[in-house]
């Protein structure tokens, strides 16, 4: 019925919000009906869990069919492709590595959208290009289905502990079935505009993180190397002005701060490849819209350098590590 | 007497520390005596009217006269030149635009060194290279007299208000004596170690401070031209790792924020040109040091080109502004 | 018959090469017949002018019905849009202004494939992404078409004179073909691989010369402000290992060199903004393929930057004019 | 006597010019009198080496006494220190490796100042800041001598070979004099202009030097992985706008071309530290000049990078290497 409703609104125009409020309504109250999940990897696992978790059955699919071991054990029903699960789910979440990707879950030939119900929201949590999502947002609508964009920022820690913070873009009135879901998964869930501008906020972010994250090694390698004790220096540095998340919170120093993978050699958090990766995705977005980003240009280059260099899988702010003279000099 | 006790414990080495005690707290007891203060222009006036308002005695002289008429009428006694000031006070405070100006006010043919008493404490605020006031520390030693660095953070509002942030660097037994003079004008006097190391912290701030600004800059110029809200952008940023002063506390994008020089035409604050100087001494201990500074150093161009195209007087914030499209393109 | 051989040859694999030999020999005993031309703006015109004056007929379109006179005048069919191009000519050359309207005019409603002859020549001259090219010439191939990438170097001026560099990918048995029509037009018909190569070689190229012009442009500035006389620094630069294109062929000081665009205020030449274009290009293969490019990455934003402040139009060597303080200072 | 005379054309002021050409040609008859040489260390030993072979008797002083031994047996007389250097001879060459050597050289307690004759000729090759050539010119001036900065392009081989280039800052009408000792050591002598031209001269081409190497490094890497051959693809730019010293003489991938370090495993050739501390120089000089270098600026970074990661002591055209993929990766 929800999906009857959802599809007509393209059609009744001048009827849409009265529609909208009957469409949303309707899947509240079908809320604990049949999620999908497209993409079981290292977020994608935790994340369908947690819909679990509330109470969700799960229909879900990877082309990788021992990543969907874990979540069939715990109940979730295992299907072939992105087409079954939207042949079985109207509400359809999808957690992919890369635009390619997401642009054949949704559109290749076993696709979402070839067997997409008319009214399904389709929420995409993978971290892309803004303008491949609006193109999936264009070919959903075709079909009668709304897309959303809305990836995560927080690790896989977060994504276990359900505190993944959602950035959403798509239609307004989508948003609160969008957050009905999201907050099984996330502890902020934030609406940022109209399609895209989810992957919009989340790119911006994680470019802003990176300067911040170089710019702190750097001056922390300055500073040590004027005769200032590293932590006196974070200290007085977040107290000041230059005070930024990479030198109060996620020092890049080891031996500052506690907790953090500059304490650990390294491991765990966000690693330099996929810090690489956002950063080519902020340069593409900033090519093809003409925008000047000189010091995330430089950043962006500096953590592909890294990844030449070995610093691949370590965390990005291992770049203190490769500013700094190696040992062996 | 205390500035022949002062004096004495350079020859007294193994009596040092006992005969410190007992010269700071000889200094400490002359402490409403002259207090010597060159260098009068716009941060220089309000902290020497500081030091009259609580209540100690100014000796003070500028290269510009007109600079020493305010000081002047409020009750501080003007002299020719350095040299002068050094023999009337044996604690002086310096606040000069560079290095070179720097080297002459002490080293030059009137400067303080000809005149200074043996065992005067000499603290200089200017913002200049730490291999300066290196050079100047030794030069003091040599007359027995004590040198720290000591640069502030904040502009003239906080001058004016005695609420600047003090960095210093010396000698730890002289941190006391001059905490209790730098107290008078500021609100936080922060020990950093060794000579130099305040002008160490100082740098490696505003370095960090430039990165950020420049990196919020472009990245609420991309996210806006992704169609982001810029308010919204800046919550966002400011809730994530994204996060620096220059987002949360001084953002550069007109609207976002109130009180900030982004909501006055640019005007106020901190200046392209004074920006572009303190990275230029970044610039340069870095290169001396052979430090990589990659943002660091793309940070000071980007300033310097700013200065060579019209933004010289602006609030360095206008790097937002430098990096949009022209209104008439 | 070329034809029907040409688009048999995919499905008779061992016969391959002798095919190829006589669909070349047939293709070039007709080679005066119709020669397809889509794209006639500034560059476009004058060499379509060419393909005329060497008796080549001429089928040509363009989006804009005024671009098509004056070829018109000189004897050349115009048609309504790139499918009737390719259906009556055989051999098509295209010269358009980015990747987006190379994938329109070739697979769009009305495009080249739509219609395209089984053993066509399909030559695009256009500056675009390699992989739209390789994209471009696997639709091509499912039609039985052969498409060459085969963008130039050389500006308005030698597309008129006939003196062109013509870079060119493909496979190597139709470079022949190729050559023989881009002859007419071009003084270098160089060969650089397979599909996509041709597009490479002149990203490579341009993304070279801008990282020399900018290197030359603060190198001569800074000189001059260190008191060489530029000539001289010129002349030094030039029997040294400094040398490069743009500072003994195009230099962008005022003064130095006769006949270039900076003894024309910079206009003429190669604007800031088509620069950037392929900068643009540059950055997105290099982020495509993982590649460090730093300086090159660096050239882009300084030219997106030049844009912003009004010197889109200028030739590419103005760069000098924008790292001067203004006059105004 | 032409000691005499020269020392006091700086009082005659009007007779300037003839007191000059009676003073030049006094030397000029005493060529083969002694010629003072400080610093015999890689490139200095060489350069003392093919004076003697010209006939010149040498007297020198190094620091490191090992170093004079080999000019020693070809004849040289060894001296303690530069003072005693200038007490022997009226003309001096000194080769050194940075500014505090030369400040050391010229004007320490041993210095050639301390016993300078008035109308000496001082030619200081090393590579140093201007700014420390026009202080010792300024400081020879006092003591009636004539310091003129001569640094050399060219390595080891061309200072054994005595095809240096020698470029010449300071008073136009001593040039001659100069050229009279340097053809012996160089093939290239240029006259630059007034003290520290020479230096700026040298600075300027390495600046370039670095940009066009790094931007060859990253162009030929970019263009290998879009499938281009690296010989062919260094051919289209040798023949194109793209053109430079670094892609057509001494091109940095392996293979590409012979007799070049990057065919030897960057042994030989010119150290990525020597080209850092010439970088430093170009950013310091910069730097004092408020002149924006932003790709010079980032070369350096990128040359000091390498100097942390192993690099220190390979060819400066190891910068290909380092931005490729590590093998292990």
């Amino acid at each position: 019925m929800a999906a009857v409703l959802k599809g007509s609104f393209y059609l009744l125009g001048r009827y849409r919000k009265h529609v909208d409020l009957v469409h949303v309504s309707a899947r509240h109250m079908s809320s604990k009906t049949q999620v999908g999940f497209v993409g079981l990897g290292n977020m994608g696992n935790p994340m369908a869990k947690n819909l679990l978790k509330h109470g969700y059955p799960v229909v879900a699919t990877d082309v990788f069919p021992e990543f969907c071991k874990e979540v069939q054990e715990l109940g979730a029903q295992i299907v072939d492709n992105p087409a079954e699960v939207a042949d079985k789910a109207d509400r359809i979440i999808t957690m992919l590595p890369s635009s390619p990707n997401v642009i054949d879950v949704y559109t290749g030939p076993n696709g979402i959208l070839k067997k997409v119900k008319k009214g399904s929201l389709l929420i995409d949590s993978s971290t892309i290009d803004p303008a491949v999502s609006k193109e999936m947002a264009a070919a959903a609508e075709k079909q009668g289905a709304v897309f959303m964009d809305a990836p995560v920022s927080g690790g896989v820690g977060a994504a276990s502990s359900g505190n993944l913070t959602f950035m959403v873009g798509g239609a307004e009135e989508e948003f609160n079935a969008a957050k009905e879901l999201l907050t099984c998964m996330g502890a902020n869930i934030v609406y940022c505009g109209q399609v895209g501008t989810g992957q919009a906020a989340k790119i911006c972010n994680n470019m802003l993180l990176a300067i911040g994250m170089i710019g702190t090694s750097e001056t922390m390698n300055l500073g040590i190397r004027l005769g200032l004790d590293p932590k006196l220096l974070a200290k007085i540095l977040n107290m000041s002005s230059g005070r930024c998340w990479s030198s109060d919170t996620y020092n890049p120093v080891p031996g500052v701060m506690e907790g953090v993978p500059s304490g650990n050699n390294y491991q765990g958090g966000f690693g330099t490849q996929l810090m690489a990766k956002d950063l080519g995705l902020a340069q593409n977005t900033a090519t093809n819209t003409k925008t000047p980003v000189p010091l995330g240009s430089l950043a962006h280059q500096i953590y592909r350098m890294m990844c030449a260099r070995g610093y691949a899988n370590k965390d990005f702010s291992s770049v203190f590590q490769f500013l700094r003279e190696e040992e062996s000099q």
